[in-house]
């Protein structure tokens, strides 16, 4: 099977680092492949960003289809674009935070969420809200570290595991959901770090699109996720008329 | 005061009948323009269409700050691009779903919301939990007809006007909110014919945005709502680098 | 159109003050009058206070009613007699608490009511409750000054300033909604004080049914909201035997 | 110990049959006595009705608190001025849609309200929504009965069976709650031909306070509901001054 | 009326404790006698006690049946077995929990509760939410005493009341609900020294088995508590064939 | 890896059944083993069945921590013992209600469950509400076959088909889940048939294990999910003593 994991920002080193952490699934008979959208923001941190990343994510959906994907991860914690790509897909799409979020509720009582900045931590509560685990979510936390400073800063490391401790003990939460993809690498030592699960949304989407694709599951057709009607685009969003 | 009524979608008939509607609450001191995007979707059915709604709205917004816009009414019942504009807009902004609902709220025990098409009443589920009214939504139907056949269907009024009857009864609400734009025109003589209020998101999304710029204020700066921190854009999208 | 504002507490010099700040939204076409009922307690700190107030705001309702009131503001921030108002009047009727808290939901993630005295914080959850708007308050906080020490305390001001700083960091909200009708006259200081919006429900309030009366909207008199059944009183509520 | 029963509607034939009916637990050590308010409406239909029965509601906790009463139960299922009577009250003060609400929730997975008037089904909703078991509450009906033909109508019992039955197979639920405190005679029947519990809320709430007592236990005096404070009283409500 | 509160850990001198505490409810006509499970854990400190603990729990139903029980209080904080009780006993069942968390709502706005281990936090919330008075729960806070040290220790009352003050502060809350079975005996006392309500499952639930009995009510068997279906048990629960 | 998926029943006819259908996700690497605990109830129908099914389940715990398996799947729709044996299992616990309800949230808007027997319909409301899926559920329908008469009933398939019809359209949902482990063979023809997503919990549940188990994870050891207390079992239990 064809997995791809869309990073909705347009910084190819970040793509690269969440395809490294990605194939921690991938093996016989699975193919993970991480790809970059030819239009968008360099980085997601506001509402505004995480708006104009959509059309990128969607052509990214479109190729995925036309190659053969079997199934998709939508790789930025705000899950731009998730319903949207649902509709357009032939198989399934698994947004980060809702992976990290459902995957967080079968390993304890409730999970503290920790991301880059706090602006976005809006976003974050209303996909808990969403996907029905606001109360599983036990609290929001920032580092206040630019997502596209995370790889060069030497203090990322430190400052992500103070900022989990600190969640932890001020929650009292016994799960860690990382609210950036560009966490991912990060997570096994944090996980050891810390002694409770830490869960990564990268890691925990392609499982769960594994699963669905297994199952032979994908996006109901019935009803609000039939395709998009047909309909007319103008302006340079006219390659997305159907 | 200007208010800028935005019309997400790019069909100018449609754009000229919301203005008409809006026209209702300007007056002496109060100009209400309505505008088209120069992109996007001839109109919005779908998550889809709702998604790829929201450059164009963003465009409206920029375009309108510089043209000394007071406030913003995001004028289709999915309010695309609502928390972007927010960010970004200098002035308050309104969303049709969000205005017509809280306004419902002060007329009566629970609404119905009537809308077009099935398929787009998962998203105004969606907006209703965000936006805290869930509760008070007694019930979602649809008359199964496009948006853009609103106008010229002439069985347009009278299967509005029975699905009306039927959310009323089916949900035991005693107010309806009507779920597109494109029923703005048709708000007073439904009230008049079903006796119950009627809300029409547009005219209830100018008075909303009115009020707010008449008691002086706009969205909180302090956290989330912080200007979107610079960021560059690339592709057909660059026009987004601030 | 003419707004009455009735302040429920019987103290005249508190409704003086009410008038004031209303009147920021009266102009052309637009009056607005304050009232104090004839009976009922100086001041409401207490849930007594709150029930024994209605009487007096119901008779307000009546002879507003005689003299062509269009809408109704009720100033008092536990609402009180809402719902029989709204059955009994012509026209909408608005509470201050309704108000200010749909008011703060459109200009930010969550707001913080500050109060008067703690003793009255749980009537504003009940509230917060009931109009949808429980999980959109980030907090509760009083400053511990009596409601009728609040124009004479020199230190009124800054108690309340500095209830408001707590109350922002405490929660980690964006936007104040002020939790007594006598802190009206300081709502614009504290804006600009705090750099954040602050709600103020009596200038919400009369915005708000300024809005629907302009809308052509009253309560819905299908179901729960129709006229009070004719019945007999005795005693001294005698007069309201309908 | 004395438990007093007030009826807030001023009518005494229906005061005398809420008093045989909460006559089931008194017994030795147990007084139990039903009293009716000196002003007030005759019954209790609307919004409007309930607001205005508080003051006479409030004058018999004052009467009783004199009479060296253990305990009350208003017997109105709207609670009217039920938290100002538990500031007010030496001893513990029970609603009778609370008591039998909270007591459904011990006997099955969830209950029915059946009551006389449509118009006052919202105000259940309210109180449901308040004492947290709104999720319990699987639907609300009315027979359309008006509270004071309830004793003089032959169909009375008939309808309100009726109702019940198709509450309970409409609603899926296993519990009915009677929605009128001039229901309480008929509780019993209603459970013979009913086969499911039939909680009446005078009765339930008698048994309610009781226990209290006997826990030597009353309102908390710690915050909201401490004695209100000192108040000066106007006009025709000037003997609640405090 | 004979009421059996089982307790469901197998410790013979807290049996005796609880039946110490629930004697409070005895007198003419009503007998309370507490009985302890011929099998399970010592004390319940985990999920993996609290779910052993049943099958002594239902054998003690089965054997309260044959002796004539009219009711049951099971007397362990997190309610064994309570909904399998239901089903099976021909009387009225009440857990402890249940009974304090529901009674504490009759006493101020919110409660904490105070127990003995953080482990069996998660419990309790597990069943505030089951029984919809989550909202009313402020908090919960453990005093880090193991269940069988309660009696010995003879710093426990100096901690529990140091819990409950801290859980007050902390919360702002008004009521204390008491987590363990073992803390019966303590609640008076604690009550005196706070000065705020203190709700001892035990005596609660005696108090509201009563009632039930009292008003001649025992569960709906109308759908989900019908009497278990007839089965067969293998291996060394084979007495628990129907 | 090695997963064993438990049967909580008896019945070793059904666990075969279970077994073949989990071998869907068996392969290189994965070995799915189903099993059948040494003592309880042929079949779980009831609130009585499910707790006494328990021990039987926590046996198999036990026994496959000692053989080595990694990852665990509790194969009936009560999920009877989740919590217990996640505090005991080495590796993650997985229950079926929990991994069908949270994987239909991946692919729709909402789900209606369809169950054998209506008197299960109570335990798999109380399961939905502690996952956070309360609202995801559509409703919840029962097919009035028994557990043990799936296999042996030539009209199940039938009667099942005909209920996920009437669900649908009822709920107005696009998702199915299965509500009783015997249904996981008939999983694939009912997805053909409906044409839309079928989740069966028992290949749900073993997908979520093994993404769980190759991510490295499993419950948090913080807090509530800590090993369980040493503690002294006595009676025919006394084997649980650790």
């Amino acid at each position: 099977m064809l997995i791809r994991v869309i990073n909705p920002n347009t910084t190819a080193s970040m793509t690269a680092a969440i395809g490294r952490a990605a194939s921690l699934l991938s093996g016989p008979g699975v193919t993970v492949e991480a790809v970059t959208p030819g239009s968008g923001p360099a980085s997601i941190e506001s509402h505004y960003d995480e708006a104009l990343a959509v059309p990128g994510v969607l052509d990214e959906i479109i190729a995925g289809d036309a190659a053969g994907a079997d199934g998709y991860v939508i790789a930025c914690f705000g899950d731009p674009g998730l319903l949207a790509a649902r509709e357009l897909a032939r198989g399934p799409v698994v947004g980060i935070a809702e992976a990290a979020m459902r995957t967080a509720t079968y390993l304890g009582r409730s999970f503290s969420v920790v991301t880059t900045l706090a602006q976005t931590i809006g976003r974050a509560k209303d996909l808990a809200l969403q996907f029905g685990v606001a109360d599983a979510c036990a609290g929001y936390h920032a580092i206040d570290v630019a997502v596209l400073r995370l790889e060069s800063d030497p203090t990322t490391y430190r400052r992500l595991l103070d900022g989990c401790r600190t969640a932890l003990e001020t929650d009292g939460s016994d799960v860690v959901v990382l609210g950036c993809a560009g966490f991912a690498p990060l997570a096994p030592n944090l996980g050891d770090d810390l002694g409770v699960p830490v869960v990564d949304g990268v890691t925990a989407g392609v499982a769960a699109v594994r699963g669905l694709i297994d199952l032979g599951m994908t996006t109901s057709r019935a009803l609000e996720f039939a395709p998009p009607p047909a309909k007319t685009y103008t302006g340079d969003l006219a390659r997305f008329t159907r």
